[in-house]
């Protein structure tokens, strides 16, 4: 039983928090797409993901994809190859991209909020569209005329679809270890290698599948700076096979239905995109959206998880209220939504969940002015917000959505752990979230050792300066000091945190590896702890009786209450330093 | 690949630092049980284990059990049922039960001990020995002569098995709901009533299988005072089937090997045990012990995990190491040894792994304590603390056990996702362990509202009065100061959060139960601590050189930096209150 609604009115809600209207609409191209649209468009394509995907997620777990050895074929399961049709058929795999190629032209905002959806409805399905949308945003970026012409249509339109072909046995993490060789071959290059992990690598969902490779050059240098990116087609333009195969699909603990592939390359013909040896900045045009597309993938099954926690709690009897006053006599056990642990249990997961997704509106806002607002000054202050925030929304979101599910399961009971609730799969599909796209370590590292380093500290400022101008916008309202006054202790924490950690980390290059995981929780609860704010803020402007401003006041104490304390305990763990991890002795492991 | 070992040098470590010779031997009927003998008994078990119970887990796993609903047939996976029957040939399913009935008469904790390394190798598996255990100590202490003498060999033996049949589908954790008739009938009664969840319910590992069911006479009353205990074989002694039959069985995350079945009881014949009305005594005797099993399944499968990301890690290279000095200049990257976080993740989960593993040694010994001493004030002190520390064994070793599998995972990336490695098998294993015999709530509110109280405070009394020996006698050793001196705040501040807790809960019963699984964690960590320092003292008796003394040193102070301070933060969630959960408007959630 899968009870999932789109939580469209926090969507909405969230984009009038965040001030769609006022960040989006005055960027040129955007005109058509005032809230109430905007809205029109999330509620059709949920609508979609709700009748016709989400119906296809625990069977598609179940019967997984199929790998055919002798022919290198790889089946999705039944019914999905006509929902992906019709998901395309509807443009919703058009919606952010440029309208001469084809597509919708909408706010990148509006595809990113819908994506939780589509991810909550069939995570497995939502991965093969995620993936053709970073080949598009890296063509766009880096492509020559003559491949957009090409390519683009074909992918915005969903007729193909897109890979990204970057890891290899020996090299994960570490890109600079990929050893597969692009020769030159007239006009264009040769390539042999094996990938691995390949998301929808091979599949029958589209004719042809176009993959961005990551090879090197004969006369590359070692390392990340020898690495060049490649178009490489499944079917070439005369219509014959590029000898690109597959060699098997990897069993995994969940998302069944998205196979995840072995790719042979046998000198399969290629065309550079960008530059000889600028390969790695293809990777990251990709790596950026798909970062924050990861972070959703928490926040959505946290999401559906909790609706399904919640239908369940809804229903359950289980032993007396321990308030006598709020027994029914009618039955012989209360409803187990009176016991304060069950509520504690939903409110962790609610609380984390809507702030995540507040963090993800705003950010995906900052998005749109950073690609498309003509004002310098604005431009690259949000620029900075989405450099610095967007690990923290990859690593924060899958590893708190994640949490997330467990805490839906206990609220369930036994349930939760059967199939006959979508939970057990959620927990399966939503783990490796906090391993692909650069694992949760890595992107502890972007924040450490690159975001917070850049322009002398300039993001870090941006950052603080928006929490500043909320207070003092703020501070003349009583009932905000609740909520202003943890944040501003937890926000000077950090500060202190992050000087001290700074000047450890100059001094000894291990500290910034050893403490990072635990500084970016840190600094994502008190992100979350400022979306908050904003939350309430935004509610506070609501009818008294409105329920949307009740239930975030309560959600937001839950959260500043019981939630944010856990920054001082990172905090804590920070200022250890690096001796505990680094001095042990590996042979005593 | 499942490179696991039977940690035995750290069972033996600890077996002398909780001074298993002085507590044990002195017992009556333990004195042939010596240290070394014990350790041969427990090397016998482990070589079992790994040899032929770890090859069948995977396969295991993946084959499942199958239902046949034309015959009502429960089938285990190949290989099974030879290796039950090799597990009883073998006696392992005797260790720690009556001579006279053919048990081994081993130290209860030795089981204890050993049931970890079964675990490991086989979680599945190992729930029909532990289950039938379980009705083995339950007519030990209730069942008449006539039972023990008909019963009790046999299911020593192995020859059968044995179920607990409690739980119905409206009566879960709260077992005051559940409805099963008994109906008198001669010298004996017929049940009539479904029970759900049932483990090991039905298989074909022995003929006959032994039901202690919970059921009400037709004069009993309400709730959980008119529940009694009953015998339901199934098989009658002439050799008839008696109508006890399986419905079907649960899909389920994990432990798919393990039968969870639909029991339906159609006027089947059954024994009462014990007195009329009196079956919670019998099940709680049953839970005692299955709740530090369930505790152990986290122990169990966070050190198989933790085995098998190290062996990964030994292997793999990824990345330089951030010092210069320890970069390998034969490799282009390093092992994954040398990043401080790699090793942050594994010592996550060897601090609290080798720490919960201390605490079910100490607790386990003072078990046999409490059963064989002759001196009443010995046995108060150890009834003491297993009453107190059994739930914090079940409720943090279920929870810590499946957030350390989920930290190996995390050390392995993309591998230990995939069904390759056992991992993600663990985890699906391991999540059940917070849900069953008692959810993690239910042995939080066990805790803080009768364990608590019980005596007007004299566990915690006991409890504290250890912590305060241990500093007594170490206080004039400085090498124990960095960890006695963090103990000693964290003693403190539990003390704090006890006394004001019990204050409010005194004024308002709701208190209780919104804070109680915060103020278990609280207490878990203290009594880590407490349990590392132990450790550390007897570490440093052995020799400067000694890699257990190196080991345990570094691994403690892990402990003490990098987890103990979460107690802080427990704490300062529990001085909350009930407000954030209790104020909130359901409608809201």
């Amino acid at each position: 039983m899968n009870p999932y609604r789109a939580p469209l009115d926090d969507i909405r809600f969230l984009l009038n928090t965040f001030d769609y209207q006022g960040q989006i609409l005055p960027l040129p191209g955007y005109e058509d797409f005032d809230l109430d649209m905007a809205m029109d468009l999330l509620d059709g394509y949920s609508k979609y993901c709700v009748d016709v995907l989400l119906p296809l997620n625990g069977p598609g777990d179940q019967q997984g994809v199929r790998f055919v050895p002798e022919t290198g074929q790889v089946l999705v399961p039944d019914g999905f190859k006509q929902a992906y049709q019709g998901f395309c058929e509807n443009g919703f795999t058009s919606l952010p991209f440029d309208p001469e190629f084809g597509g919708l032209g909408a706010p990148f905002c509006l595809a990113t909020l819908a994506s939780e959806v589509l991810i909550a409805c069939n995570k497995s399905f939502s991965m093969s569209p995620g993936l053709t949308a970073g080949l598009i945003d890296a063509l766009e970026a880096h492509g020559s005329a003559e491949q957009k012409e090409a390519l683009l249509p074909r992918l915005i339109s969903g007729e193909w679809a897109g890979t990204m072909a970057l890891t290899e046995p020996q090299a994960g993490t570490d890109l600079g270890l990929l050893s597969t060789k692009a020769t030159a071959f007239g006009d264009h290059y040769k390539l042999t290698g094996t990938k691995t992990w390949i998301t929808f690598g091979e599949h029958d969902l589209t004719d042809n599948i176009i993959h961005l490779v990551l090879a090197r050059l004969s006369d590359a240098p070692d390392g990340i700076r020898g690495i060049s990116a490649f178009i490489v087609p499944k079917i070439l333009d005369d219509g014959s096979r590029n000898p690109v195969f597959c060699g098997g699909t990897d069993h995994k603990m969940g998302i069944h239905a998205s196979p995840t592939c072995v790719m042979n390359f046998e000198d399969a013909e290629g065309w550079l995109v960008g530059a000889p040896n600028r390969g790695m900045v293809a990777m990251f045009t990709m790596m950026n959206a798909a970062r924050l597309n990861v972070g959703i993938e928490g926040v959505a099954l946290a999401e559906a998880a909790y609706q399904a926690a919640l239908a369940f709690a809804q229903d359950r009897r289980q032993s007396r209220a321990l308030d006598p006053k709020k027994q029914d006599p009618d039955h012989a056990a209360d409803n187990i939504l009176v016991h304060p642990d069950v509520r504690r249990m939903l409110l962790n997961v609610k609380s984390t969940t809507d702030g995540l997704r507040g963090l993800v509106a705003w950010i995906a806002i900052n998005y749109d002015v950073m690609n498309n607002s003509t004002d310098p000054d604005t431009q690259k202050k949000a620029a900075d917000l989405v450099a610095l925030l967007t690990p923290i929304i990859k690593s924060f979101g899958s590893e708190r959505g994640f949490q997330n599910v467990s805490e839906a399961m206990q609220v369930m009971g036994g349930a939760g752990y059967t199939a006959d609730w979508p939970v057990e799969q959620f927990m399966r599909d939503v783990r490796i979230a906090m391993i692909y796209e650069g694992t949760n370590h890595i992107q502890a590292l972007d924040l450490v050792g690159r975001k917070l380093p850049m322009g002398g500290g300039r993001l870090m400022q941006t950052f603080a300066g928006e929490i500043t101008a909320l207070i003092r916008s703020s501070k003349d309202d009583p009932r905000m000091a609740p909520f202003l006054g943890p944040l501003k202790i937890e926000a000077k924490r950090l500060n202190e945190t992050t000087m001290a950690m700074s000047m450890a980390a100059m001094k000894d290059n291990e500290v910034a590896g050893a403490v990072a995981s635990n500084y970016l929780n840190q600094f994502a609860l008190v992100t979350l702890g400022y979306v908050w704010c904003r939350q309430v803020q935004a509610a506070l402007a609501l009818p008294e009786d409105d329920p949307m401003r009740r239930s975030k006041l309560q959600t937001a104490r839950y959260y500043v209450d019981m939630v944010l304390p856990e920054a001082a305990m990172y905090a804590q763990k920070v200022s250890v330093g690096k001796g505990p991890m680094v001095d042990i002795d590996i042979a005593l492991l």
